[in-house]
Parts: structure tokens; sequence; C-alpha cells
């Protein structure tokens, strides 16, 4: 979802900030092919408006775990197990964008030939946007369906113990608009990237996002994000905490993500996730994603899909407003009008983004890219 | 789930109330065959403790509407399409149990060929408990996914309108345990069955459940039940009004629902669904249906799949609870704990169910049934 606050961001074109992103998954190690994936995946975040999941995850969640030794640069994919419509695929800590758009592919190619495909992934990392994969099974005339496991942050219900990842469960299908419909969020209320633009802002965030051990919501961005990793505090299903407001559904529906991307390729779980071993020392995610792919022309030609699917979010956003709402968006709506609100601007980059990449260019020596916030 | 009172009720066994159920449905014209179908998925939920959608609902659900000409009592199935994986019926406004249970068989059977199957149904009328469905596939080594339109009754993310079925999305998984993970729930936060519940004890219903006109949320359950029809009132999706609860995911998955319910058989929907004509006039409901089954033995051995799933579940049972709390719940446990307890008692029957029971005896002549609360 679009709508984080860009106020004193310095904004750079797309196509620098994605070449200079490759130079720097090239830096450490990575293919040029296997950066290009990666770099386009991260970029794409950035387009949707999706602050969260871009620019600022490159250094945190990708350099410096390659530099820790827990995401291997080169990414090495065993096909473990192929049938008709299905796969395994082990990514051997290799990185989750290279392996996804792998079995993302798959598992369209699959359905083109047999009408469904799925393909299950283990030993992998942090394949970014969910939404990435989907909307290329849309682009393609499929249906689009992902999820992965995620360090555990969510509690159950009725529980206080970050045990579940904020697994996505994540589905694109084509329209006859501009732009799918993609619905790409988490199981939980709100996740971390989300947590993380309030703390970068030391802004308070709104009550029933967070539990602490007491039972009770925690609202302190900077604070929580500190005991999400110490697991002193925790996500809570979508739904919030207990059942009168569903949060068993939200609860369920993260436990489907976490079931599917393990249990299929009998990979790691819940604490196994947690990126460190008992001694505190760090250990590969292990982390595991499941793409399926549909194609609808096996069920009906795919215009009148396209159709009828923009026919239902077009009535969907001319429905009765509540009164003071000027307009009801569809998933995916909020994310297009960031790229079209982006696409001649480029991406925001706040004090903390500017400053890893001044980082990321000195270590490397990229001196051939001045930065628009460089004198 | 379970946890409805049953206080006051009368306790009728399980395989007397199916019999009478079976002798209802042919006495209104479904073959025997059909008959058996309809009153098993039914039974199932009484037996899961899922009163809402049991035999309370015999009388106005099925019956009245046969009666009404909305529903014809034998369901002439075409199939409109099949390939390897996927399949298209229409029901012709048959009951939507019978064509269901067709579907939910061809897409396991397909798994089971191909990996993965998936049959679209359109022309349909309500289907019962979807859980129903899913957990038939767990039963034979598959994950099952299923969903449904409905009659529109959620309201979009900042509007008022009922526009959404309370659309299920639900899944099993089968376990090492006596029992499968199963969610079987709506995107809503509730959905209709629950507030009839709360009618009948003319309680009020929790905050957060329903929306009115003025964007506020609706207490009143027995109200409600009529505004909802009238459509001065809407139900909201898991997350709750507005975005900051996450609102928008249980609003994008209901419309993930709607789209996999009616796009890929170019069938009605959104207010289509209404069951009444712009006339008033009531009309067949036009539902549509889906059911996935994915084989788990394309991917890894069934023995290994279904032992992480029951690692997984016991380890979310046995997390940390919050003060106050004693037990937390793995999707599906309740309604175990719901057979468990009833399994030598049978349906609990409150008085509104009596008196339909009372009316179809009478009606039908089934002079050979003899209810418990009958003198």
């Amino acid at each position: 979802m679009s709508g984080y606050s860009t106020e004193g961001a310095v904004w750079w074109n797309f196509d620098t900030v994605e070449k200079f992103m490759i130079d720097v998954f090239k830096g450490y190690g990575m293919p040029d092919k296997d950066a290009r994936i990666a770099a386009e995946v991260l970029i794409t975040a950035d387009k949707r408006g999706i602050d969260s999941h871009g620019v600022g995850r490159l250094k945190p969640i990708y350099i410096d775990r390659i530099k820790a030794g827990q995401i291997n640069p080169i990414t090495k994919i065993d096909i473990i197990k192929e049938g008709p419509t299905t796969a395994v695929l082990d990514a051997n800590n290799g990185m989750g964008h290279v392996v996804s758009k792998m079995a993302n592919d798959m598992a369209i190619d699959k359905a083109k030939k047999f009408g469904m495909g799925m393909v299950a992934v283990r030993n992998s990392n942090h394949y970014g946007i969910a939404g990435y994969y989907s909307c290329q099974a849309a682009e393609r005339g499929c249906i689009g369906l992902t999820g992965t496991n995620a360090r555990p942050s969510i509690a159950p219900t009725f529980g206080v113990e970050n045990m579940l990842g904020t697994n996505p469960l994540t589905w694109a299908m084509p329209t006859d608009e501009a732009f799918p419909f993609s619905i790409d969020c988490a199981t939980s209320v709100t996740q971390r990237g989300k947590i993380e633009v309030y703390a970068r802002q030391k802004k308070d965030m709104p009550p029933g996002w967070v539990v602490g051990a007491d039972g009770k919501t925690k609202t302190d961005s900077v604070a929580v994000l500190d005991e999400l990793v110490k697991g002193t505090a925790a996500l809570t299903p979508v739904g919030g905490i207990g059942e009168v407001g569903g949060g068993y559904k939200g609860y369920g529906w993260a436990t489907v993500v976490e079931i599917l991307s393990s249990a299929l390729q009998q990979g790691a779980f819940l604490k196994g996730l947690l990126g460190f071993d008992a001694a505190g020392k760090r250990q590969p995610y292990n982390l595991g994603h499941f793409f399926i792919a549909i194609d609808i022309e096996a069920f009906t030609d795919l215009a009148s899909f396209k159709k009828t699917t923009g026919d239902i979010c077009r009535a969907l956003r001319n429905s009765k407003k509540a009164p003071g709402e000027t307009r009801i968006w569809t998933a995916g709506e909020k994310e297009w009008d960031a790229w079209l609100e982006r696409k001649d601007k480029g991406v925001p980059f706040d004090a903390v983004e500017m400053k890893e990449f001044d980082g990321l260019k000195a270590e490397l020596g990229l001196t051939q890219y001045h930065f628009p916030w460089e004198k």
C-alpha cells in the first residue's frame, strides 16, 4: 500500500537507482543475470509505492546478510522433484528473488501446458514483494497466488509469542484495466516493513498492531522493532487480538501459508526461521515459498475473464461511500496510483536510505554514480 | 467455530436427524442419492459444532427456496468445459451440495492424476459449510481449497453498501493427528449465520461486525438481519472498518473469492446474487463456487507432510499464552472438540429449529419420526 510520508525525501530516477543496485549486487559477488533479477524485484516495490520493501532493504536485508554469510550471492538451484504440474526447488541459501523468478516462471509454464502449476522452494531467503510474482502470472493470462514463510513474528490467537511469519497470501488476476487486481499483503494486521517506516519517523503506531507479553497492545514503533527481534512482543494476525474481531481467521491463514511454504518441501518452519542458532550465531534463514499459477483459458476466454474482473472492481469502486469518504479503492489500485505519481519522479530516499547508499558506494568505489543528494 | 450457547437445547442423535433430513429432501422432490449428499453436508456442520450452518438451515435456506422455485430439487449437471486439471460445471440452479460434491471429487481425481485440479461451478445454490469439501480433499491426501460467492453483504473498505458475499476462503490439510488442519471461515469479521444465532437469543452482537449507512458500527442483531437484506447495513471485512486494522486485506480476499467464484465460469456476481430481480420477485441465486485440490505426493511423501503439519500445529498450541488464557487452538481443533463433545449426544435443537422441524414433519406426513421434544 502507498501512503507513506515522503516529506523531506530526495527523489532519484528509477533507471539509475536500478543500475546502481545491480552494480551493488554484482560488487558483492552476484552474477550479472541474478543481480538484474534482484534489482528488478526491489525497484518494482518502489514503483508501486511499497516503500517498506524497496531500496530501503538493499543494505540491511540483502547486502548485510550476504556479508554475514547467511545469503550465498551465487544462487545454485537444484530441482528436487518435478511432475507435470508441480516441482520442488532447493535454493541452497542463495538469493530469494532469483530462485523465486525461476519457480514462478515454471509454475506459469506448467499452467500454460496443463491448466495449473505449483512450485515449492526450500532453503531460500527473503524474496521481496510477493506481488511481483503473482502480477507476472497475471501478465501472462494466469491467476497468480504466492506466499512465503518468514522470521517468526505473529502470535497465535490467545498467545503472545512470535511464532508465525507475516506470511503473505498474495493473489493477482488480470483485468481489462491498465493494472491487474492484486492483493499483496501479510496475514498480520501490519508487517515489519511498515513499522520500520514509523520507526524511521520516530512515530507511534496505531493500537492493535502489536501484542506485548502482558497480552495488551504496544504502540512504540522504535521499541517494538527491537522487541520483535528479542521475542518480547509479537505482531497480531488480521482480525486483531483475541477472537471477537476474527483474529483466528488471520491466524488460520497465516498458518496456511506457513504449511504451504514448509511442509511441501520438508524445510524449516516457525522458530527454525530465526536466522540465529541456539547460541545466537547467525545462520541461513532457510525460508520456503510457494507459487501457484492457474491458466484462465483452461476455464474461459481471457477477454471475458478480464471484463468480469474489471466489472467487479468498477462496481466496488462505484458503490456507496461512508459519509466523509470520497473514494473506494480495489486491491492493486493504490500501487497503480503510486506508479502514476512516481513514474517521472523516481524513488524517494529518506535520510537512512541516503546514508546506506553512501556507504555502499564508498565500500564498492562506485564513483560513476552521483547521488542527487550529493553536493 | 463452536462455542454457541446450547442452553435449553433438546438433543437428538445424528443418525436419525440425518435420516429425517434425507426424507424431507426426498419429500420435496430430490432423488435419493442427492438427498443423501445434501443431508450429509448439513449434518457435518452440526457434528463440527457449526450450528449456524446445520439443521437450522434446512427449512429457510433449502426447503423454502425449493418451494419458491429458486432451487430445482433435481440437479442436472452439465460439464461445460474440461481439461486435464480443470473443469467448469453448470448446476442449472440445482442443489449446491450435489454439484459441489461432484466438482470437488473431480478436482481431487485430477490432482491424483496430474498433481493439481480445479473445478469452477455456475448457476448453483448455497453449498453448506465450505470445510466439508476441503476436508474431503485432506482425507484423500490433498490440500483442499474452496470458496463460493454469496448474496451481497460485505461493504468494501470506506464503503457502506453490501457488495460482496461473505465469501469463505477455506483450506484444509492432512496432519498426523486425529483431525485435519482446517480453516473454514468467511472473509468478513462474522457471517449471517452467527448473527442469526445472536438474533435467536435476542442478544446484541459485539461492535465492529456490521457497518451502518452512517459508517458507524451497529450491534442490534435482530434489526441487522433485516437491514442486511434491505441493504441499509453491511458486514465488515476481516480487519474491520477502515484501513488501520487491515480491513483492506479482508476486503481484498473477499474480492479474490468473488472473482474466482464468478469470472472463471462467466456467471453472476455481486448484486447479481441477490435472489431477487429488480421488481423484487424471487429468482435463482446463480451462485458460483470453486474447488482446488493439490496432491501432496506430487511434492513429498504424505507421512512427512502430515508430520510437519502436525508439528506446526503442536508448536503453535504449546507457545506462550497471554496472561489469563489457558489454551491456544489451531484451526479445525474447536470443530474436533465439538465432535468429541457431541458424538454421543447428537444435534442441539433450539426453539426455532424444533418448530421448523415440526412443520416439515406435518407438511410431509413423516409420522414415523418421533422428535425428542414431542410429548
